[in-house]
Parts: structure tokens; sequence; C-alpha cells
């Protein structure tokens, strides 16, 4: 089956039905996208501009490949940078695409946010702590793994943090919100081996995808993953009468040892789950701070990218249960 | 360090600071548990009455045990039966009490309820489908995994429900919702090997524990786990000037090869969490249903025995991600 390869010259940064195709393919073939990062490729080019004191050459390198990148458009609300969108041939309201995602590259140097911009769960009452916030930068060219600090080392995991098509309701729709057919939904387990089913809603499906996390816990906790460009390779093709409500996915096993080394878990329990979210967060970010000697900066960025939020019980009223789950082999 | 053993006639049904201790321990004893199920055997005796077509001489013989067990409480509203107060020599409020989970005993029968009384995640939908309700019975006795249907079968990880301390505010407290002190958190990862750390509000702690599940997923989304009666045995000690807001939990790796075949995962995506987790599990139900031929009981039934909800994204306003995850390893 023939491989088609998209570049980062066809983002764009809305869902809408109506954008022409960048590509036209048949069932079963294979499309490789290239994909900018979250911030547009801004990241890097602050960092060229020196206002992050970082000294790498190698980031030095990727920042160059950035400023390649198309600018943000102005004036309207700009959304995450996507790549496509992809037409399917055949395609039809009431079918569902199948999505194998065959493999997900990551570029050599991502980073996390701790920014008070109140996206993240806990921004509002760590806006003190985190005064102008703060940007971590991780090196991913080992491949397999990144050093967070001395002592403290992820598993990488790479996966799509937008992956939809677009929606059918007409015009421009904001890529912010996971919705119906998918889109922004972070969901970490949508890594290489996995399967997506996603209904289709206009003709032609029109799939894109960017905004590739390194790695991420569930949750997704300060707004950021391990952001990255990147280069992801998806499989397409269609089911038809086998309708679904919403995304669906066949997972391989957890990718990684992350969770061989046990856990700290802590739990919150109030009968609001957002707020049952938020106190296991901030027990966990004190247990990173007094047990580790992490910096409210640091635990919210390494929550971010490892710690996973488990409702733990959803029927005990009127309190719920979520718990945040720390996997403790990352502490060599 | 001694051992100390209470039976089913230290059970007490409220959570009440005022309750007299069924024993007094040092730090780095060890306590042993029979609890009850949460049906306080009510089950059982309908099982002995003949309103279950349950015919396994096994299922007699752990009947016979419960009817020998106390009377539910008449009056005032019934909670969960728990096996306890244990009064903790020199607990005082402030400190932590420190819990190691050294042994679940399971008993031989459990049972998960698809009962439509409006405790479950979609028991009000799934109503006119679950007519009078469904209670399905579980066959424990080869100690580390149970046959749920031809072709399904689950590995068994042994927890207690309901594991707590006394809350310091006066009078009794009801036993469903979990709070600050612990209580009924449902947290399946509570198992052997675990270590639990619980804020201590009263003199002695008062620690009492009960509903043991056999299994259950993150959620217990039916409302009920694998629910036995059964045995714990936990060492108890305290650690001081390390004060903590809400119970946390260290836990060993996941105990069951469960995960190892990967997942099918439904995502939900909502402005509200409770919303996005219905949608996931409306998800689930229906591809149990239409891809293992289960009935909406079964179904039902299956996923709070075995399916996690996770919390993908909390941070892509207005919309927040819950995923479902079915383990498919259960799948022989």
């Amino acid at each position: 089956m023939p491989t088609f390869q998209l570049g980062r010259n066809t983002v764009h940064t809305v869902w809408d039905a109506s954008l022409a195709p960048a590509v036209r393919v048949e069932p079963g073939d294979t499309v490789v996208l290239d994909t900018l990062d979250a911030s547009y490729g801004e990241v890097a080019r602050r960092v060229e501009r020196g206002e992050y004191p970082v000294a790498s050459p190698d980031l030095h390198r990727v920042i160059v490949q950035s400023v390649y990148a198309p600018q943000p458009p102005t004036g309207g609300q700009r959304g995450h940078p996507l790549t496509g969108p992809v037409f399917v041939e055949g395609a039809r309201p009431g079918d569902t695409l199948v999505v194998e995602v065959l493999a997900v590259e990551a570029a050599s140097w991502g980073w996390t946010g701790a920014q008070p911009n109140g996206i993240g769960l806990l921004d509002a009452e760590l806006a003190g702590e985190l005064g102008n916030g703060y940007r971590h930068f991780w090196d991913l060219r080992a491949g397999t793994h990144s050093d967070f600090l001395p002592g403290i080392r992820l598993p990488l995991a790479p996966f799509p943090g937008v992956l939809g098509v677009a929606p059918g309701a007409p015009g421009p729709h904001l890529t912010s919100p996971p919705r119906r057919v998918g889109g922004n939904m972070d969901i970490r387990q949508l890594v290489a081996g996995s399967t997506l089913y996603l209904p289709v809603e206009v003709p032609g499906a029109l799939l894109s995808a960017g905004d590739l996390h390194a790695a991420q816990g569930d949750g997704e906790l300060s707004g950021t993953g391990i952001e990255m460009e990147g280069r992801l390779t998806l499989r397409l093709s269609l089911k038809r009468d086998w309708a679904i409500d919403s995304p669906q996915l066949l997972t391989p096993p957890e990718p990684t040892a992350l969770w061989q080394g046990g856990s700290y878990l802590v739990s919150g329990h109030a009968p609001d789950l957002m707020e049952a979210a938020r106190i296991a967060l901030r027990g966990l970010l004190d247990h990173l701070k007094r047990e580790y000697g992490l910096s409210t900066a640091h635990a919210y960025v390494l929550s971010s990218a490892c710690v996973d939020l488990r409702i733990s019980q959803i029927v005990d009223a009127p309190n719920w249960t979520v718990s945040a789950l720390l996997p403790l082999s990352i502490f060599l």
C-alpha cells in the first residue's frame, strides 16, 4: 500500500470540515505526518533569543528547525498546530475510521511547563509559588528515557496528544477541547502499537494530528506533557456497520517498566471529582517536596509527566475518590 | 510482637469516637480481623432461603457460616459491618497511623450486584434493562482467579474496601462516604504488601476495617466489587511529625498479569468528569455486549470487577477526558 508524507507546511489550527485536504488516500494506505510542538515552535524561538538559559548545541539545532516552521496565524484564536487534513476515499458519516499507530518518533528535545496560566489543575493555588512560571527542558536523545534531575529518570512512551477527524457541524471549531470525533484527547495509551477507532462525521473523515508528547501521566496535570515536535506514522482504514459514540482504542500492554517498582498513592475524597483530584495532587506535590526535596515547579512538572489520576470509586456517595499515583521506579 | 485477633462479634456499623475499643494494642503489634461481607451476611441468608438458584454445596457451607453472623441493627441507617475498633496506645490527634497490610484472605465465594438501586454509575439509565436486578456469584476457591463465564477468567487481588480510623467530630458518622481519615475508600491498590498512612484524629486512632473485595476495577462501577467475607492481617505503628491531609498509600507493583494483554479503552469527553465517566462506561458496556455477547447485567458486573476508570486529561477545557479500560487478558 502506498505511503504519503505530510510536512509542517500543511499545518492548520482549527477543525473545519471545509478545509481543503492536504492529501487524499485510499483505505489501507499509510500516512507519515511531521508535526509541530504545541507552542508552534515558539518555545524554541524564545530559547534562541536567549530568554531561557539553555546552552546545549543540540537544543540550538532543534530551534533552527523550528524557526523555519510557519508562524502562527494572526487574528482569531490560535489552536494547536495540526498536520493534515487527510481525506480517506470512501469514508462517510456513520463509518468508523480505523487508525493504526505504527510509529511515533520523538524529537531530541521536549519541554513541560509549570505556568500559572489557569490551565493546569492547581494553577490558581500555586500561582504565588510559580511566579512567572517555569519551563523544564527534557533531553530526549537517549530515545528510551530522559533524566529529569539527578537520580530521577523517566521512561519515554511517545504518543500524539491530538488525533481526530473533522466534526460534522459546519464552521471552525477550537482544537482545545476533545470531542466525540477525538482531537485533543491526551490519552497517553495512544502509543505505537495501538489502534484508534474514530466516528466519522464528514465525507473523507479529514484526519489531522499533532501535539506529540514524549511522555505524560493520566491527567496531564500541569497542562502540558513532555511537548515536542515529531513524526507520526499511521495506517488508515474503515469499518462499516460498526458505529461508535466516542473514540475507542485497542492498546498494547503498558509500554514500559514504569510501574514495576510500585507506586506512592495519594487519595482525595470529595463530593466533586474535580475537587477530589485537586486534593490528591496537592498531597502528592507535598510528598514530592518533603520526601525528595523538589521545588513546587519541579514537583508539578514531574507530576504532569508521569503521575496517573485514577477514579478509585465513583459510587460511595456523597464522596467520590480520586487517587494520584506516582511510579516509584523513576527514582534511581 | 504480639498478635491480636478480632472476630465478627466485634462488628459495628458506624464510625464513632465514643465506641468502646474491642482491643488495645501497642505500636508494632499485629491484628487479625475477621470481617463480614457488605450485605451483613444477608446475601448468603437469601441464598439459603432459596431466593437465588444456586445449588453449590460449598456455597451452602459459606451460608451456614453467615447465618451465625450478627443480625443487622434494627432502627437507624445500617452501615457497613466493620470489625474493630482497635485502640493503638499512644496514638494522638495529628499523628499518622501506619498500617502494613500483611495478608488479605479471601472467602470461598463472593458476589457482585447489578442492582438498579441508584448507587452504580449507570443504575438510572439501566434500570429498565436490569429489572429486579442481578447478583452474580463468584467461585473463589481456586484462590488466584475466578471464572466469570466460559472463556472469561479474572485474577483475584483481594483488598479491604473499608479501612479507616474514627473521625474527630463527635457522634456517629455514616460508613458509606470515605473521608479524610479513610474508611470506605474502595482503593483496589490496598492489597497485601501495601502500606496505608492515615491521619489520626482521636486518641488511640480507633481503627476498623471490613467489606473485603476479592477483586475490583478502579471505579467500582456497579456499586459493588467482588464482595466477600474474609480475614485481614495488619501491623500497626505510628509516625509523628509527619502529618498528612488525606490517606496515602505505598503500593506494591500491580499484583497480577491482568494488564499484560493490553486493554480496550473507551473514552468519554465532557465538561463534567462524572458525565465523561458515564459516556466511557456506556460505550464499554455496548462493546462487551456487541463483541462478546454479554447481557447488560453481565457486562455491568464484569466492568465493576475489572474495568479501570482513568482521568486521561483534566486540563483541556471545556471538556475533560475519562477513559474506561478493559483488560484483555481476561478473555481466554
